[in-house]
């Protein structure tokens, strides 16, 4: 294997995930990650600054729901910001194990959702500026940018809980429709 | 003073502010507020279990939103969830120069800003069950609670960084305004 290689970067990732389920986030050692993916610790520290970034790092949805944004031909600011979470909902069904897996993680460890959380709260931020530099009004980005990270958040919730069989786009797109209802007037008791 | 006046958590709460502001929330001990308040430590802890305590006790807000929904016309679940939100923007306005004091301690303080996003996490899912026990479908709550939270959020961090010089309620409702038009055609480019 060369000394730097995505297959050893996989081989880390994929035997951190499963201790990790095996035996909790916090209880997992950096050398037991790399025993367990017949690596040295050395070699670990060579892909990843230390354990969390296994499951933050090289991240890159960010950057996929801004270009996304940019090549939308969305109508309203509205459409081009979930039109964003679309391709990031599209690459995580693509690899939906991996996913369900490193949710199962975060689930039960505080200290990383409070990290996914501030991973959330930044895509946030990166889609206002985005839908900004595309015309859209400060204010109106801003909402649109948090309405599309909520819509985006729920229904990953929800596909990951396998609470609903869909698929995480078709889900997404169902909520979307669901929005709309919301401002409508509901029959009530 | 009696042993249990709601004069001396006043007393308390106040000098707590003045010194968080002054010191910063970290360099300030619990010995030091009740000094400048003129008590003792002894009875600051029989108001608050700890120093953070001064800035998330006994909050209302929560109740008030959940009554506010409980008791609204709101023909549609946005409206309902938006005149939740809506009492406390007039709780808030009412005791504004307090609440400023308090955000400027919580802005350049990380370990509460956790505490800040926990609290309104725990309204969104007071609010969707609120929803739900009035009848709205679960997803439409959920959708709905997540949407109204965002437009407060969003009203309370321009009506405190005093970007917007109108009073809280009249700016979540401008942006109640600018919620239904992002989802129409907006000019690109």
């Amino acid at each position: 294997m060369s000394r730097w290689s995505p297959e050893a970067r996989n081989r880390l990732q994929a035997a951190a995930l499963e201790l990790f389920a095996e035996r909790g986030y916090t209880e997992t050692t950096v050398a037991a990650v790399a025993e367990r993916a017949g690596l040295t610790e050395r070699t670990f520290f060579r892909y990843f600054t230390d354990k969390k970034e296994v499951l933050f790092a090289e991240d890159p949805l960010g950057a996929l729901v801004v270009a996304a944004i940019t090549a939308s031909a969305g109508p309203s600011a509205l459409d081009l910001a979930v039109d964003g979470f679309r391709a990031a909902a599209a690459y995580l069904q693509a690899d939906a194990p991996q996913v369900r897996r490193r949710a199962a993680v975060i689930a039960v460890t505080p200290e990383l959702q409070e990290r996914e959380m501030l991973k959330m709260s930044r895509w946030t931020a990166m889609v206002t500026e985005t839908l900004q530099a595309d015309q859209v009004e400060p204010r109106a980005a801003r909402i649109a940018a948090e309405v599309s990270t909520a819509l985006f958040r729920i229904a990953y919730d929800m596909w990951i809980d396998g609470s609903e069989v869909m698929g995480l786009v078709t889900l997404l797109d169902e909520l979307l429709g669901v929005l709309q209802s919301v401002s409508e007037t509901v029959p009530r008791r």
